[in-house]
């Protein structure tokens, strides 16, 4: 019997760990002797008919492909909206999955794509077409529901409390003449995941970070400054941590200046940090410095964490398993069964539980003050960032990351404008 | 024969290196039964007679020193003024230096330090005081004269060239419905060392980082965003490195447009890459990222160049040898025999060679088109971010850093305003 092949594609903002994901599909799917074909540029790949076939790379390729950082086969910030709505897209996705005898859709993402998968299932059921839909969870926000946690997520948490120890090492020895306050901004909008691995930096009350700023909590910036203050007179010097998503009470976004909308209509941010640096230059005095890492929290493969390497790579494993069970419209989540020692395992869960959710932290993770975490968040995060993942250096110093052949499909369907 | 206390101080902004450097002077002058003492906070210490005995470290300490960033004993930005102008300060220093014993003076910075370093070997002499002074070199910005380069830039310089690789592989993956322009800044005040640094990051004409903007080239906007849409058109993306230090022609710095108030009044701090993304944003309507990865840049030891690592205990080591053959008013400087294989020695110069100067970047190492770097610069940067430093982790996932006891050395004499 003829099994059909396997689409895989890549949704949302990539991370250190998502090829992982992606080598561990195409490993285990040779294993199986499905073919793999990856959608160029995510699912506007798959409308486009832009198919690679990745059974023309080669196994070290392939090994390689497990610690590059970055999406192999190209992402795509465009979201699909309802059945209804988006009817040609749907459609144009079952015709081109027809065409090219696609019968396992694994989609590679956060919420936003667990929906998509969700809905092409339901409509290859309506269309009574034989596919099993998979979505896979990746996103450094780890703001996706059921799972324990987000692959893509600990390595940034791991990059953010590395940095912020080293950074706030170097604050300390020049607090006598110089910098007195650094702020660090990190990534979520909505949920403070990032900012609160932060606090993994240091375990002692006066350790760095300091004060760590939330979006679950509204941004009251006489209380802030008030903290900033009261640490630097204990401390002498002080560092910041704050989500790029906090609000004030009234739920504008501290860093609204920046302005600008993204392809999904979010406001896009990243002003906080040089908003917060400025108050307490004007407002206390204090000498400031500030950082924006942006891309860098997310891309960082140099400092990935080995516990969500191996995450990334087991969703990937375990997508390809339930495919060829023909288990429809799940995600395999990452499930946790102990803290210390810490064990996980993955399970199955339908994508109707997962799309469309947001997962915020628990109110018992962020401290009374507001101003930092609690051990039930320290206990959650920690395990998250432990091991180096593996990764190898070339002899002139920088990491050996592998750029793939990604050679197209041939395309048996009409030019679509996909929009 | 007594033969005396060492005093060894740190100045100006720390590395992820310059603790090695520290561990390797402490070990050395262990080894050789001379007594090392550290000013707290550099050259302040000195001055208010802050001195930590270095001899209450365990040797497991000083073994965990040299792979800690940032500044141990602390430091400052106090520079001091000519012999007239702070008279008062230099005799201080001879003072506190003749109540604790200091027969050997190790200043560990850039430039001024050297001058620094020399101006008190000049006090002692005149003074009849026995003093061997040794400037230790140190450095980020790779701007101090005569040395092949300064211990601190290499590991800075690795930092770039991984985080611009990983953040390329990021933006290539998403360019298509995302970020095109991604543009990183890089420290570099007046010279362009660590913005070159970045092209390494790739060797192909179209490999990241795409364009690179120097201090040594006057910052041409009109030519710059047809080049960065040059580049989009061509490749799909583009990333840009710029020195924090670029100028107009007029010699007005591209950082200081960003700055100013807003309408509230507030601080609006500036800065080049912020800067330059809204031009691109607004001039060529693409979307656009940014980083300003300020400290994260100097004090990523967790990314460290094993060559770097190397040459900081290098110039350590090398200092106390000839402090204690007398050879005064000298730097340890690393000197260059060959690019490929690369190979490199410590030699003493007079500090009267390196105090003061700046070093630029050759004209030869920045490209026609005042885009990038030439093949002469990759030569000379290549072999500096070689290798990846030892680093121990914790089963925490973090770095196993130290926080030395710094137990304060009894003072001896009244209490002095250092101002």
């Amino acid at each position: 019997m003829r099994q059909g092949n396997l689409l895989y594609a890549q949704s949302g903002g990539v991370t250190a760990v998502i090829n992982a994901t992606a080598a561990a599909v195409i490993d285990e799917a040779r294993a199986r002797k499905v073919k793999v074909l990856a959608a160029r540029n995510g699912i506007l790949g798959a409308l486009r008919e832009e198919l690679i076939d990745t059974s023309r790379e080669s196994p070290a390729a392939i090994r390689a492909l497990a610690h590059t950082p970055g999406g192999a086969f190209g992402s795509c910030r465009l979201k699909l909206k309802s059945l209804e709505a988006d009817r040609a897209r749907y459609e144009r996705l079952l015709e081109v999955f027809r065409a090219h005898d696609i019968r396992y859709f694994l989609y590679n993402g956060g919420n936003d794509s667990a929906d998509t998968a969700l809905k092409v299932s339901q409509l290859a059921k309506a269309f009574d077409y034989p596919l099993t839909c998979i979505g896979v969870p990746k996103t450094v926000d780890n703001d996706l529901a059921v799972t324990d946690t987000c692959p893509g997520f600990g390595s940034a948490a791991k990059f953010t409390a590395v940095s912020v120890r080293e950074a706030a090492l170097d604050v300390a020895a020049m607090a006598e003449t110089s910098t007195k306050v650094f702020v660090y901004e990190a990534m979520g909008r909505h949920a403070g995941w990032l900012a609160a691995a932060a606090g993994l930096a240091g375990e002692d009350p006066d350790a760095a970070p300091q004060i760590i700023l939330f979006p679950e909590r509204a941004y009251d910036e006489a209380a802030f400054l008030a903290q900033v203050r009261k640490v630097v007179d204990k401390v002498g010097w002080c560092v910041v941590v704050a989500s790029e998503g906090i609000q004030h009470a009234d739920g504008r976004f501290v860093a609204d200046a920046g302005g600008g909308k993204d392809s999904f209509g979010h406001t896009q941010l990243g002003g906080v940090a040089s908003y917060l640096a400025g108050r307490v230059k004007d407002q206390l005095g204090m000498k400031v410095h500030w950082t924006l890492p942006d891309y860098l929290q997310r891309s960082a493969r140099h400092i990935a964490s080995e516990t969500d390497w191996k995450q990334a790579q087991a969703v990937g494993k375990a997508a390809v398993q339930m495919a060829l069970k023909g288990d429809n419209a799940v995600m395999p989540v990452i499930v946790r069964s102990s803290d210390l020692p810490y064990r996980w395992k993955i399970e199955a869960v339908p994508l109707s539980k997962v799309a469309n959710h947001e997962k915020k932290m628990p109110a018992g993770f962020i401290r009374k003050d507001g101003f930092g975490i609690t051990a039930s968040a320290r206990r959650y995060l920690q395990p998250l960032i432990r091991g180096q993942a593996p990764l190898p250096y070339g002899s002139n110093g920088l990491p050996v990351y592998v750029t793939l052949k990604n050679i197209a499909v041939k395309q048996k369907l009409p030019a679509w404008d996909a929009g």
